[in-house]
């Protein structure tokens, strides 16, 4: 399929409304665009510059060639080139409400003539207002928030609330999870992004997670993955000594890692454990708080309540960088009186919290929780599954909401990753590069491609993603022994 | 003095213009502002609304009783009860252009419209161009810029890169500064807000810094303490061993450490010793930079070349939150072919980076460093040298640009703080609240009061600053012994 055939049958699709009618902008034009050569120059001239002075994320910073983005809208990205793709990664899974939603940018735009910029120690309208959507949407007693710029610093500062609440040092982080980039963050984390940063990560103790697929307890069934996982947390507390360890870190759908849901009571377990020890639990949401499991907070597909949820991405879909911790009463008790030694110039930017309220109420307004919910259920779920049945290089299948898992293997009885851990490889590249040039822009890790699309992206366009993955695949199932 | 009466004097000293002409923009009306009564009660709720949910920066959270912004505009804001206040504290010294400059506010509005995020792998012309306006302003072979969310983030990459480049861990810090509040960046830190925060900090080493006023070398001249205060280094160097130093990172001008600018000769000691042992020196300019001391960068104002600078505040004004570090081609070469292991969402984050271009090209058009230096040198420092010889209670004042120190004691002679190291007095307190009550909202820090305008704020609001200065320091004068 050429990008042109890809684009037409788009433009045809894109006019079909959703079933339940979320389409977030009838307006929205997902349509072709002329670039004009001027431009493409900017263009040009900004991937020149970018090579000769920007030092990026993640990269070696020779060989790295980035993509360049000439504009972007809703669910699309267009290259340097003019070409459209239908951004099935929603960027760093951080726009749960696509590209440009107009009454973002409007808030944006009003925020910036009224007030860009106050200092933390002041009373911001914006910070307020997201403060108070935000709490109103979070689980318990999780009352306050304090505002950072991104997730990294939120998962630092909850680690300090929970470590000075506490009086104790030590941190419980699952292996294959990710917590940011800054020092204390990336030792928290569990998989290869930490290897490089592996000093200085005094306190910090991983545990195995719950990972059904490839259980790392032998378990062979979800009830037998779940009783394994939570005996081997309370060895581990035990081992470690549970008058030593303030927290508890746990992403509640780990993410990047791997999008491998809790099985059934695990959560419940490890809130009933943290709670037995007074261990603080830590619900790292970044990523998958927001909706985009098709919950506010993706704990509220069980019973639990953590001590404190770390935020950022959805939470305005980084249109303006803002991360946060939801703190619960107990914890805001231990600094009434006692200064919270920690804080940032841009703690509840108002520019970031007014791109928060404006998010937060269309996702409202527009029905973008269920959207996602019913997405998983009735499009993504079902297609992934079929596709399964179809390919043999699908190995595993998981996922809710729009937050989903392929995992590729080369072999089904082994489970033989199609790239190793921590690793690409030629053929993971071939499938990914098919479906660059089917129109998608994938997300992709080891061996993994993840379905994260924006939690407003019509039917059609998920269904075109779908089948551009779909006939990828078919590349992966050349490598299948 | 009476705020009605302060604000009166303003109004009519405003229409002056300035000598160099450099009044940002001649519409800006810094008048009195009527508030309705619907937006007074906005200010309220949004005060309630903080109370119940706003996790404040190193605050007890239960006897605060933040002040309201309900307004800001050049180099005033105004209170939840419509009280004009000059700002002397550009906030946490990040407003260098003032509030609500009309071109950044117009670029933050046209980027908003054009493209809000877009992930740190790909190519935008916002990020491009503000890299290139950055590495044009840096000195020497710092070409290349990795952006972050803020300036704690940007020190925590910068001493990772300097452990990855060198292959050594330990970090030599100053005691008497302030690197940031993630773990690594405070643990860096040299101030209080450390202490709470003391434990993994593996491989960072504190030294003494040259501190001419309170020398901790014993030194009572200025060459005295720029030997001695080397002397001390190299004696660290050599007792905590050379090949065991990654890098030395210092605050070019430490900043709410107390602006203690370094003696002639010091930084360029710190060059030819870090470059002799193999050291990676880091320049924090994330207060210091972009202007505040009346360069561009700080180290301009010696003939030094850090091999990393780090930035923020200042680079946008943090109108949108941006930081980041400028890397040399040396250690740029380091991460050639080689992954540099550290990343987030919103590294170059579009908005943050029009942002950052607009400001950078406002300071240039109209003449913002320039000014900055002729304030310090024709206005501010004049006016404080002279204050120094009425009020007993100032003993020092130092400073360069828009970025000065007033340290007040109890006595001259043996330099007793009027507020001891870590902590405020009632002494303090009075001296704050009268310049509250005389139309100024200051920056304080322990003994000291900082003079820290926006860089463009006109002569006759920077002279009615520090008059109101001058009338609270005989408050502190009742307290000298």
């Amino acid at each position: 399929m050429t990008l042109i055939n890809a684009n037409e049958e788009l433009n045809h699709e894109v006019n079909e409304s959703n079933s339940d009618g979320s389409k977030h902008d009838a307006d929205l034009d997902h349509g072709e665009r002329a670039f004009t050569a001027d431009q493409v120059r900017v263009g040009q001239r900004a991937h020149d510059l970018d090579r000769a002075h920007v030092f990026h994320s993640w990269q070696a910073q020779g060989p790295f060639d980035p993509m360049t983005i000439l504009a972007a809208e809703g669910p699309y990205i267009w290259d340097g080139e003019g070409q459209k793709l239908l951004d099935m990664s929603s960027q760093l899974v951080n726009t749960n409400i696509g590209h440009q939603h107009p009454k973002v940018v409007a808030a944006i735009q009003e925020q910036a003539a009224k007030l860009c910029t106050i200092a933390p120690q002041h009373v911001n309208d914006a910070r307020s207002e997201a403060a108070r959507l935000i709490t109103d949407r979070a689980p318990g007693d999780l009352d306050h928030v304090f505002f950072t710029n991104g997730g990294a610093d939120a998962n630092e500062h909850a680690i300090r609330m929970a470590r000075l609440h506490t009086g104790r040092t030590k941190v419980l982080s699952a292996y294959r999870s990710y917590h940011g980039g800054t020092q204390l963050a990336v030792n928290a984390t569990g998989d290869p992004r930490r290897f490089a940063s592996d000093y200085s990560a005094e306190g910090i103790v991983h545990f195995m997670p719950a990972y059904q697929y490839r259980s790392y307890f032998g378990a062979t069934t979800e009830a037998e993955e779940t009783q394994r996982a939570l005996q081997h947390l309370e060895d581990m507390i035990t081992l470690e000594g549970p008058s030593n360890i303030a927290a508890l870190i746990l992403e509640t759908v780990p993410g990047t890692a791997g999008i491998y849901g809790p099985p059934a009571g695990y959560l419940e377990g490890v809130r009933e454990l943290t709670t037995r020890y007074g261990i603080i639990y830590i619900a790292d949401e970044v990523m998958a708080g927001f909706g985009r499991t098709g919950r506010w907070f993706a704990v509220d597909h069980w019973d639990v309540t953590p001590d404190l949820i770390t935020f950022a991405k959805g939470v305005n879909s980084g249109y303006v960088p803002l991360g946060g911790v939801v703190i619960s009463d107990a914890i805001f008790e231990t600094f009434r009186d006692r200064v919270y030694p920690g804080g940032l110039t841009y703690s509840g930017h108002p520019l970031a919290c007014a791109a928060a309220v404006a998010t937060i109420n269309a996702m409202d307004d527009e029905g973008m929780i269920g959207n996602a919910e019913r997405l998983g259920r009735d499009i993504i779920g079902p297609a992934l599954h079929e596709m399964a049945q179809r390919h043999p290089s699908i190995g595993d299948v998981r996922g809710m909401g729009c937050f989903w898992a392929v995992e590729l293997v080369k072999d089904r009885t082994t489970r033989e990753p199609l790239a190793a851990y921590g690793g690409s490889s030629p053929e993971m590249n071939r499938v990914i590069a098919a479906m660059k040039s089917g129109g998608v822009l994938p997300f992709a890790n080891f061996n993994r491609i993840h379905v994260v699309p924006p939690l407003n992206t019509p039917d059609a366009d998920v269904r075109f993603g779908l089948k551009v993955l779909d006939e990828a695949l078919s590349i992966a199932d050349e490598y299948v022994i």
